[in-house]
Parts: structure tokens; C-alpha cells; sequence
């Protein structure tokens, strides 16, 4: 089948390979669908929000109310990542992964609260393996629902004040690289932010010991990324492509990969952050990302900005002329 | 107004930045208009076609035939400027700007014909000045027609086998950059191929000393480039927004350029192309492009496959709440 792929890929009407990386999706896409005519069914981005106990230790610039305030801005329809996804034809749902806020009932949004935010790390774990492997589970089952009514696509988002610091422990639990290479800017600190930060995240990196990935999220949270693991796991376990984009979507995935590792077959990495540590993550499972636009702001908007890209790809393989169509010569 | 336009972006409902360089475009498209609710209307796309004496010489990989073939299968559709604009809503016209063919007067072409080609510029110029500034007036009168229709945001394409090299020859007289520099693959030369079309550049090099911008235009040529010239100063002259990709598309742009310097001011740089001497034209003009997708097509596909990303700037800025609208804590 990847031969067949490949062919149709370059008897289309341009010079082999020039296409550059929208050939590499399309063949991965069609590769995943394991067919010529590859299809993006009901793309979808789910926005999992959720609260950090090491907010209040002042990880993050903007304080801890912002989660809750930003899942009603998503609610309202006047975050970034609301004006990408219908700009460009996604599905947006926002769930309650954590947050430390009662959410009204009537509201327009997906309540899979497992805990009120995370524990403070400096002291215990931000989750029990209780409840990691509800958020976990809880993820799964979000994306079994999504894929039911016909998504073959999926975006993950978030949201959470405080979670480049849950983002940049769990990335050096797993890879290895120092707290000083996993510690970025966040939201915005100043250099003076960033060295408090770094000396925070060096405490919480020597509180615990975790000793697999499965642990490591446990250990370093958040709930958020907890339920993005569940929901990528399930995502590739039903044959669906995964949208992968900033920070701590990545540290999702990082996660998911070591937890089964055939899960990167569905990934396509979207966009490549500003926030300091997310080249590396990628250098890390060696993989490069579709673009770089300097952006540095979470919620699946580097997806969602991307989405048409990966759509492009599909487009050309399924729209295109190839050369004997077209009657037009090819190379010899 | 330019103070008030970025106090616009920074108070959008994000931290300062974070949106990178769609904050950017979106500065840009504003301070080009001179408003706080920029706007993309009808956008459009003219591919110039056109052929090129040189490519009896053996410049390019494909034979000569292939540009006449190549414009059918733009008017059939299935070329991927075709797909591209489908799919992002460009408003797609295709322009035989000096072709070796004789073309049906029913077709949906925009016959624009200036000459059957260019001259063999190894014996003589390209094109006499006369010729030159026929295409460059053609070009201009198309663009005025695009903005009589609506339209305030223009890409620029072309097809023309042997324009590389054309293309290569303008970046070396105007940049200063070596043959050897200018000169890439074009459509796919082995490095036989390559070695072979750089020792006929240094040729075509030596041949003429044109003394401005104008004159190597005439020199080198092609009729779509000269045509893609006058689209370029006109699109200006008509405040418009100009979407810039490619390696040719760049060359035509060297040269507005250095007959207007302006013309940078209205200019969106799409796709840094895989195109050898494409990112050193973009170091020489000092500007950075949006996306680098390993694309090396022509045709405008670029710049079609990068709208989607323009618009997202433009719609985040009308779209998207400020920390005021949407009662979200902003630092202080």
C-alpha cells in the first residue's frame, strides 16, 4: 500500500517531492486511512482546562482566577482559539478537566471535573494513581464519543495557570534534559520570574521519584494532561490523526509515547512553540513540525492555525490531475 | 495609529506576543489600511505564464511543451493552484502572458499576450524595452481590474519552463549574489543537471550589463515576470495587500522593489521556498516568510496555501475579546 501511496503522490501534475511537506502528510494520512483517497471527517479540538496547586507558588504570571475566567471567554466564543476553529471549519468543545471553580450546569460545557486543580507538588503528588487513571479514563471516553459522531481528526487544547511548569517537569522526568532547558518564559515572565520559577521547578523535580511515565503524571500533573493522555491514546487506538501542537500538549504526548509508543504512527505535529523547551521536546522524539509561526499560547491554537495545511495535503492527493490526466509530459 | 493598533492586538484576551507573527500580519494588514477592523476582500490569485528561449538551451528539466500543457491543466483545474484556491477561497485567473502557443480565444484565459516568448538571451536580450514595458503595463491594467472588482489582497503565480534561470540571472545583477549562489534545481536537476545549467547562467551573465533594474528586466526576462512586475507596482500604487511566495515570484518582486521601494511596505512574504537561492533573496531583502513547508512548486502555491494563516491574523483582531470584554485578569 505505501508504494501505491507513494506513486500516486508523485505522477500528480509537479516535479517529484515538490510538494515538500504537504507529501509527507498526505502519505502519512494515507497511510493511517490505508487508502488513495484519504478523508478528514468532522475535525474536532478539545479544550481540557484544569487548575494547578503550584500556581500559588508563583510559577505562572498571571494568577490562578485566569483558568476559570479564560473557560468562559471559550464558552463565549472570544478566545484565539475560538476565532481559528471557526475560521477553519473545527468543532470546539471545552471540558472541565479541574478546574478550581463551580461551573453552572446549564453551561455549554463538557463537566468531566475529576478534582478541584491539582495538589501542590512541593508538597505531595499533584494526583493519586486514583485519580490520574480517572482523568485518563475520563479522556478515553471523551474521544470514543467524538469519533462516534464521525471525527477522524482530533485537536487537543488547554488551558491551565501553571501548567508550563507541570509541562516542563514532566519533560524532565522523561527525557532527561535538565530543569534549565525544560523552564521557559510561560505566559510572560521577566528574567527575574524565570530564575524564581527554575528554582521552584528544581524543588518540585527532587520531591518526587517517580519511576514511569505513568508515575511522572501522577507526580507532576496536571489533571488536564492527564485526561489529553487518555484522550490520545484512545485517538490512536481508534485509528483516528492526532493534531499535536504547543508545550504542554506536547508533554501530553511525551506521556502517551512512552505509555505506547505506536501512538506517534497518527501524530502530526502541528506547530513549534516559542516556549523554550517544546524544540527540544521535539528534537527528544525526533520529529519536526509542519510550521513555526512564534507562537507561544496554548489552547490548540498552533492546530488549529495549521489545520488548513494539513487539509491542503489531503486536497492535492485526492483533487490533483496526475501528469497522464492532464496529458502534460512527464520526465523521462 | 500605530500606537493604537498594537494597543488593540496586546489587550486581546492572551499574553502580550504570543500570537507571534500572526500579531505581525496583523499589524501590518491594519497599519496598510489604516484601521483597527482590517479586512481580506476577494482575494486573488493571477498565474502569469510564459515561455523562455533560453529553455532550448537545456536550463530545465522539463521540455518547453510542458508550460502550454501546464496552462490547460490550470483551466481543467487539477493543477494544485487549483486545489489551493478551491479550498481557501481564492479567486483564481490564469494569464498567458507570452506562451509559444497559439490558445483558443474561447478558453477562460486572460489572453495577454505579449510575444510568443523570450528571445534566446544568450544571443540577445530577452525582451526590448518596448516589449518589456508592454508586459509591465498589461500586468498593472489586470490589477486594476482585480481591485475594480473588490479585491484588496493579491497573490502572484507563475508558470514558465526555464524560469528558474531567468529568475537566478535577476537575483545575481540585483543582489550581487554569485551564479553559483542564485542557482538551484528548478524543477528537479540531478547534479549533472545543475552543474550544466550554472555554466550557461555564467554565460548568460556575461552577456549583458544591464545598468538598473529595468534593464535586467529586458535582459533576462520572462514575460510573466515582467508582467508580475507591473502587478506588484500596481497592487502598491492601489494600497492593496501583496501575498509574495516563491523563487520567481521573489525575482519580480527584487525588481519592483528596486523601481519602487515602497512596494515592501504593502508585501506579505508567504513560503521560504526549497528553491536554492530563494532564502538568500529573503536575506537580502531583510524580510522573513510566514511558513517554510519545503515547498518548491511555483505557481503561486505558496502564497495560497499561507492565506489561511493571513486570515487568521485578521480575524483574530476582530474577533477575538480584550481582558475588558471578556472580565479576564490581565497583569498589571
Amino acid at each position: 500500500m505505501k508504494k501505491k501511496i507513494q506513486k500516486k503522490i508523485d505522477l500528480k501534475t509537479k516535479p517529484v517531492g515538490s510538494l515538500g511537506k504537504l507529501e509527507d502528510i498526505a502519505f502519512k494520512i494515507a497511510t493511517i486511512q490505508q487508502t488513495l483517497t484519504p478523508e478528514l471527517k468532522a475535525p474536532s479540538m478539545l479544550i481540557f482546562a484544569g487548575d494547578h496547586g503550584l500556581a500559588d507558588a508563583g510559577v505562572s504570571a498571571f494568577p490562578k482566577e485566569v483558568t476559570h475566567q479564560m473557560v468562559f471567554n471559550f464558552l463565549g466564543g472570544g478566545a484565539a482559539i475560538n476565532v481559528f476553529c471557526r475560521q477553519n471549519g473545527l468543532n470546539l468543545k471545552v471540558v472541565d478537566a479541574g478546574v478550581d471553580f463551580d461551573f453552572d450546569k446549564s453551561l455549554n460545557l463538557v463537566h468531566a471535573k475529576v478534582a478541584y486543580g491539582t495538589k501542590n507538588i512541593l508538597e505531595e503528588p499533584a494526583m493519586s494513581e486514583e485519580i490520574c487513571n480517572q482523568a485518563i479514563e475520563k479522556g478515553r471516553e471523551l474521544v470514543r464519543a467524538e469519533h462516534s459522531a464521525g471525527c477522524n481528526i482530533i485537536g487537543f487544547g488547554e488551558m491551565g495557570i501553571g501548567n508550563t511548569s507541570s509541562a516542563a517537569l514532566i519533560m524532565n522526568k522523561i527525557t532527561g534534559y535538565s530543569i534549565e532547558e525544560c523552564t521557559g518564559r510561560g505566559t510572560g515572565h521577566d528574567d527575574e520570574g524565570l530564575k524564581r520559577k527554575v528554582e521552584i521547578l528544581k524543588k518540585a523535580s527532587s520531591c518526587h521519584n517517580p519511576k514511569d511515565a505513568a508515575e511522572v503524571l501522577a507526580c507532576y500533573g496536571g489533571l488536564e494532561i492527564a485526561m489529553m493522555v487518555g484522550a490520545m491514546l484512545e485517538a490512536k487506538a481508534l485509528n483516528m490523526v492526532l493534531m499535536v501542537d504547543g508545550f504542554i500538549t506536547t508533554s501530553a504526548f511525551l506521556v502517551a509515547h512512552a505509555m505506547d509508543s505506536t501512538v506517534m504512527e497518527n501524530a502530526i505535529f502541528c506547530h513549534s512553540s516559542e516556549e523554550k523547551g517544546h524544540k527540544l521536546m521535539h528534537r527528544y522524539l525526533k520529529v519536526d513540525a509542519l510550521v513555526d509561526l512564534n507562537m507561544r499560547l496554548g489552547e490548540g491554537s498552533g492546530a488549529a492555525v495549521a489545520y488548513p495545511i494539513i487539509k491542503a495535503a489531503v486536497s492535492f492527493m485526492n483533487e490533483m490531475a496526475s501528469f497522464e490526466d492532464a496529458g502534460v509530459s512527464n520526465l523521462e
